[in-house]
């Protein structure tokens, strides 16, 4: 299992929030998407972290980012974006 | 709820795996403290995410941030950083 971390900083919280709301099946339901967990900053309300744990990064590369879910995901969040997202993939220190 | 993030670059991976395992109680057995998890990064093998549940802010900050336990842990694994963390809060996004 890992860990994708993403950091997005926003232009329009509200409004990424709600194409979040909106897009989040077509992630969750991802073959080898295991959870989804979107969190907002307290200190700054424009800053996401989204948690995603996949099966492996294949999953991630293979289930998701190389089709057409993650056009459409991208689709429905980009345009909140203020910036490109840091995306990196962690696993558990036990 | 709030869940802490804190972005950890170090200088020594292993050194700071070896802190972290013995200063993590002191950390898991705050008052507050609802769950712990340490992540490493695949793209990035310095880069540690840190990922904390607590209460509220003020149980992070009171019972942790300002006591001996936080200095013990600072202490602990401070040595190996590779330069200021990044800790922020953040809240689900439901």
């Amino acid at each position: 299992m890992v860990l994708e971390v993403a950091l997005i900083d926003v232009t329009d919280a509200k409004g990424f929030e709600a194409a979040y709301r909106q897009a989040r099946p077509g992630l969750a339901g991802t073959e080898g998407c295991r959870s989804v967990r979107m969190t907002r900053g307290l200190e700054s309300p424009n800053r996401f972290v989204l948690l995603v744990e996949w099966d492996s990064v294949e999953a991630h590369e293979m289930n998701f980012r190389q089709t057409d879910r993650f056009a459409q995901w991208r689709g429905a969040i980009g345009p909140f974006f203020a910036g490109p997202p840091t995306v990196e993939h962690f696993t558990d220190v036990v």
